[in-house]
């Protein structure tokens, strides 16, 4: 075990791999080539461009599926999801074993997968587990060691070649028999399938599994399709309510609308809301309701936002089809107003890992937005923020774009003082996923903590009547109120590692101690 | 030298590489990987995304402009680009040597090279040589040997590390400071930039330069931000009225008129014009009109075609504003029509040589076209085909998409029998550029001859009125009015490499002996 540039204990090896120890934000410099996947021949595939097998099954037997490969699957039908499951059915069916799973994040509906973790038909996932897996992980029961990639690092990892990617398998809204496809239109409509991209680009094998097959061209086709080699048709590859929501509910929590509200202040005062600006804000409540109120200050100031990064719906929908935003760059659909938006407005635009977070690019747009707000599920006093973890030191949550979105201008946790009457305010996160030197600003509702590099936005607000106090206050606001935190406890055995956005290993999660 | 599957005399090595002789059409399986480009680090790259620098030479400089190098170019200005020449006035002023110039193609307005080629500062064109350029070519006169490709052969080059480019330089209408590029809009606008994809993608350093520079982002990103290195603002970037011709004239003269309606008529015996059809046709007066047969043929039934490969301009655009055509897959736009359709109509998309043509990928899109219209220089009884060279052996023409388009599933060839009282149906052709087995129907003002090969052909059109005869009764009827040909005497110099799809050598130019 090496101590890392943040002081956390890495090993070696994860999973028989050498670890490179996180060295401090853009420190570690790549010095190698991008993967580069074997070179195809038209010879080898239909002239017509029909390259429809019967079934799955079919699909992973002429892809070669075997043991210890590795088999990847995005996430854009969340938690309606019905082919990831599928593939392991079939492997398992087959008797084929020591698989690597490697989704952009898994939901509840995978815990299916449970059994196959426990039999050997699946090694290990190397993405997010979210709830029932992520305990399972935490438990000590998964042979492997799970690696959680942000979004951006997931892209890096493929393109890189940390990851080689087997087969890959694009559950796809509507797709043509050649394999081009898309995700804004079709029953299990999700907008878009950027989280599959580097899957479809770097992969060995690509399928695309639709349940609405047109007639080529299929477009727009947000996949290439001369990067797919075989396309199956099914009855239903999701599950339409539990792909998108239908509506996105603004918080009814006082508590959490006062946070909000303080947010939107704050970056007011520190004049980050002026025409010409873009901001990220997801779909959870407080986030939308920040939105809200930008939304407000725009439409009094007749001022307009450049771009909102989004997790979209009808929020920043609407204020993209009433003119005060020029685009939306959009990651992923939140409900069905997104979906349409997409679908109709060339400005609604839709983005991937690749375009928004890979940090082994030649740039990427997460440094390019000006306010980005981000949930945690701790803080500690040296602004460092964990996401995956909570303070029992379950793995229960994926990282997601969250760090990749800590490069943005201005990062912004609004964040309760305590969940639970548990402190979110801590001396020391349980996991940490973020360095605090990316992160600007923490929002309570009991005050707003500035972190000390940032002099610039401190001199800003200076006198402007918000609620400023250090970090410092902040924690021992909370532990008056919830006492000291117990620290979880945890065994030797290293269940999950953490990646940064360039690969290396920013911290490692281990088996909770009962 | 070695004879190739086609019997042509191939050496060893070309440009001190070696080289694969052609081996027959689908018959050159690639085993390696794709290219491989260095790791990009976002550490690297400003965090604002502006990646502007103060003019091309600077750009030049930082990129490391050295003796040597590749520079690509693309050919979307066409005879208006006002970029390709600057960089090596640019090389030339700084005392580089030895160059390799890899545009997607030449035009006239590029003979301003000559100079260079004379002087050493570029050692040899890998693409097109139209006019002049060619001219200095088959005299001998350039230093290396010129390598001819599709436009499909270019990317898989690119792709498959054939051809390295160490700079690629992209003149775009529209773009913004972190690179994200655009052909829709602007001054320069020509539609798309998809001739400059593989170079994006693959170069080790990539300029974007604009003469439009807009805020990020710049929307649509037909070129990604993400893969380019430094931006550059400049004044004008391209001649609209050569870039595109603003009308496109439809033929008047009554032998080609006669030749395209026998053409469309062919089709139609054929069955070829069916609901749900698709065809490519060029910007040509010819092939124009065989476009408007087939609209008035689908006017008349009620019948759509699914989709029309183009070259687009006022026509094919007409068609799909009136419903008769789904989509429009667009290689590059000829007319302002063609411009404002694509950036409007997300019907109208824009295509690339990877979507395409690209012979080293999961299939493309060439080989599902029902019927492809393309032209010739010379044809011979084996239905062998040139498009590059003409009867006097001068290398007058690029190969554009030609090679890839021949596999469509219905390739007709509408040729004069004769031009100037030289006949286009020889015995042998002087360059061969395509297999006589991939070339289905020659349709002349004398009469069409169907390739033996196509039985299915010949049977349905049998009966249906229609002038067939055999492509040695085309040839004699030519010879009868004009003469046998003389052949072009050649001295032993190889000046160009004709490449086919798959990047093996299908034919060599030799220098013109005066």
């Amino acid at each position: 075990m090496k101590l890392n540039a943040v002081g956390r204990a890495i090993p070696e090896t994860i999973n028989g791999k050498p670890v490179v120890p996180f060295q401090g934000v853009g420190k570690y410099r790549p010095t190698g080539k991008k993967f580069a996947p074997n070179i195809a021949s038209c010879a080898d595939y239909p002239d017509d461009g029909n390259k429809l097998v019967p079934n799955l099954k079919e699909a992973l037997l002429k892809a070669g599926l075997k043991d210890g490969m590795t088999i990847s699957t995005h996430h854009h039908f969340r938690n309606g999801d019905l082919i990831a499951n599928q593939i392991f059915d079939v492997a398992h069916e087959l008797g084929v074993k020591d698989l690597v799973w490697f989704p952009s994040a898994s939901f509840p509906c995978h815990k299916h997968l449970i059994p196959y973790l426990e039999d050997g038909t699946i090694h290990r996932i190397e993405g997010s587990m979210n709830g029932d897996l992520g305990r399972f992980a935490s438990e000590g029961k998964m042979t492997g060691v799970g690696v959680l990639r942000s979004h951006g690092g997931r892209y890096q990892a493929v393109q890189d070649g940390d990851v080689q990617i087997d087969i890959a398998v694009i559950a796809a809204p509507t797709a043509d028999a050649f394999g081009n496809a898309t995700g804004d239109r079709g029953d299990a409509a999700c907008g878009l399938l950027g989280f599959a991209l580097a899957d479809s680009q770097y992969a060995d094998k690509v399928i695309v599994v639709t349940d609405n097959l047109v007639p080529f061209p299929c477009i727009p086709w947000q996949i290439h399709g001369n990067l797919v080699d075989y396309t199956v048709e099914v009855d239903k590859i999701g599950i339409p309510e539990k792909i998108i929501s239908g509506t996105t509910q603004i918080t009814k929590s006082p508590d959490r609308l006062f946070i909000a509200e303080l947010t939107a202040q704050f970056c007011d005062a520190a004049g980050l809301v002026k025409d010409g600006f873009s901001y990220q804000a997801g779909a959870g409540g407080t986030s939308l309701s920040i939105g809200l109120f930008f939304e407000r200050l725009m439409r009094e100031r007749q001022i307009k936002a450049r771009f909102v990064r989004a997790g979209s719906n009808q929020y920043p929908v609407r204020m993209l089809e009433d003119g005060i935003v020029d685009y939306i760059l959009d990651g992923q659909t939140f409900d069905l107003e997104g979906v349409r938006s997409m679908r109709e407005n060339s400005n609604h635009v839709n983005t991937s890992p690749f375009t928004s977070y890979n940090y082994h690019g030649k740039g990427n747009f997460a440094s390019m937005v000006d306010i980005v707000i981000l949930g945690a599920t701790e803080v500690d006093v040296e602004f460092n923020a964990n996401v995956v973890t909570h303070s029992d030191g379950y793995l229960l949550h994926g990282i997601g774009g969250w760090q990749n979105c800590l490069f943005g201008k201005c990062v912004i946790l609004p964040i309760p003082l305590f969940r639970d009457r548990v402190p979110v305010v801590v001396d020391e996160v349980t996991t940490l996923c973020g360095p605090g030197e990316l992160i600007d600003v923490i929002v309570t509702e009991r005050g707003i903590a500035i972190n000390p590099r940032r002099t610039d936005l401190i001199e800003k607000v200076k006198d402007k009547g918000l609620p400023i106090k250090t970090i410092e206050e902040l924690k021992e606001e909370a532990e008056k109120i919830c006492g000291k935190p117990n620290k979880p406890q945890f065994t030797d055995k290293i269940i999950a590692a953490i990646k940064w956005v360039d690969g290396t290993v920013i911290d490692v999660v281990k088996q909770v101690k009962h």
